[in-house]
């Protein structure tokens, strides 16, 4: 892909003020940025823009030395810190931006926002398909498939049952909602300890061991940060109930996948649904394959191959404007808290 | 378990009219007709009933002789013909019949009452749990976990896409009514073709083939009767989308499970998820175990431990009542049609 240097804005705008986007290679072409979504997400943008799209092993230093925006994923902050003084926004297409902490790297004056909140609508309703998965015992019955052993475990409605959600933001919340819609009792935890409109009862993170016991499905949908990471270790565990199940669509070092491991292969538990991992790929020697009554999900959880890029580019195009009539950013990751 | 001569029905009134429970060894506990169950159901009965409570194994023919109502699940139809003449009810805790047909056996003037409906509430959430489960590629993705596979499949939201009901029943309807909850569009097939509150467009049997092309999943949730058995055969699974799924919680003959996991085998459909095989419980040798894209529910789709043989009682107690006070009954078998 070469660097395009394509007008944007009204007509009759001279070219300006530069975004450069960069691709990975190897990634599925769900996730390709490519001039023409660009080019559309930034039609209306409120001042003329030149846009840059490449490839990360073919980057155009000089386009990056005078861009002012900048969105990828996974990109190499050394890079930016490097070689592109001008940002202003480095807009990132995840929600978790554990990867590009701390945030020392960015340029003097500039933001990073992720894309919470693109993710809601698949990862909602993903979530109620994992409660579901747990409560009709999916996990287990895939692990007799592997054995080739018919056993009947039965269930009764998840209607009425109990979901704890570890961390609800715009993810977390998504899935409250679809929870509701089949009857779940929600309880959650935030920070903020603030309301929610899907939730029956929201605390703060410190009520965590406090509300274990109570859940019969335990959704892990908090960013990673400080305090979050290693929060559902083996006394977590511990603390749920023996049929509990539990979901992690955060990031794999929030739970100590080793205790959980532990728990499946004694019997505890009705099953988990992971859908990440510390490395992935997930190697094939990985011992998360074979545990019982465990479900590898491969990172597919929350992104909808659709409108995954479009979304990003139009949040960072809502962002540019925002920033040009001098009104607050959206999705700005707070350098402190993490997310 | 001895046979019991339980009185019930208000106090005061005389044993009378003779009510057989029959149960079979090694069935889970959840399927257990109880003394208390049945006292407990028929306690406001409108006639004295005399209550009898028996393994198949060790019949009370005695008992079985002046019995009027009869209720069990696999039962000997030709000990019925032969030992219980004075039968009004024959009651099957299941919904499907087709073990009991042609229903030549009936003593003169009884009737077969099935349990359809009572199977609803979580034949519903399990059947919007198949549709998210082939939506989000989960029989690939357990595939691949057998494999040690990493391989990210994305899928797009389930909303707004369209599932096929083949037989919409109590059961079919229940699935309607949850696939209406996450926003797909329905398609119907039934007898009659008469409308449904929870499905879009509702068709007779024969517009099956031309409503199969249009379906992202199909649900086979038919009775099988000489019309449906073999209904999804090679040419029907030809006719759908390469990315629909199939989900089977009717019986296994409805659908040539041979050629559907030749299409599975083919790289074609999304996957499957099958809850009924020809023989249960499916024997370690059984192909369908390690068929790609293949989830193998051990037939527990339907059935709510916590209230499953009270509620089939239930049913019986209505009825009972209905026949005393000269009303028609419910979930009567017609002979002909077979459901």
């Amino acid at each position: 892909m070469t660097t395009m240097n394509t007008r944007t804005g009204r007509d009759g705008w001279a070219a300006g003020t530069r975004v450069y986007f960069e691709n990975r290679r190897g990634r599925l072409p769900a996730y390709t940025i490519t001039e023409e979504l660009v080019r559309e997400a930034l039609r209306d943008a409120p001042q003329p823009l030149t846009l840059t799209v490449r490839y990360a092993d073919e980057p155009d230093f000089a386009a990056l030395a005078e861009a002012e925006f900048f969105m990828g994923s996974g990109f190499d902050t050394r890079r930016l810190a490097d070689h592109a003084p001008r940002l202003r926004i480095v807009h990132c297409t995840s929600a978790g931006v554990d990867q590009y902490l701390p945030l020392d790297w960015l340029p003097a004056g500039a933001v990073l926002t992720n894309s919470s909140g693109i993710h809601a609508e698949k990862g909602g309703e993903f979530g109620l398909l994992a409660l579901l998965m747990l409560n009709d015992r999916i996990p287990e019955h895939a692990t007799n498939q592997r054995r080739h052993r018919w056993h009947r475990t039965l269930s009764s409605p998840i209607r009425g049952k109990t979901v704890l959600i570890h961390g609800v933001g715009a993810l977390g919340g998504a899935i409250a909602e679809k929870a509701k819609l089949l009857g779940l009792q929600v309880l959650g935890t935030r920070r903020s300890g603030a309301p929610h409109p899907y939730v029956d009862r929201m605390h703060g993170p410190g009520d965590l061991r406090r509300l274990l016991p109570e859940a019969d499905f335990l959704v892990v949908s908090c960013p990673v940060t400080a305090e979050t990471r290693g929060s559902i270790g083996a006394a977590e565990i511990a603390l749920l109930r023996p049929e509990a199940g539990l979901v992690n669509v955060s990031r794999a070092s929030v739970v100590d996948y080793a205790a959980l491991a532990d728990a499946l292969r004694g019997g505890r538990l009705a099953g988990a649904v992971l859908d990440v991992f510390e490395q992935e790929p997930l190697p094939p020697e990985a011992p998360w394959w074979d545990v019982p009554n465990l479900l590898v999900i491969p990172h597919v959880s929350s992104d909808n191959p659709e409108d995954y890029v479009r979304r990003s580019v139009a949040l960072l195009a809502e962002n540019i404007g925002h920033l040009v009539a001098g009104r607050p950013l959206r999705n700005v990751v707070d350098p402190v808290r993490g997310y």
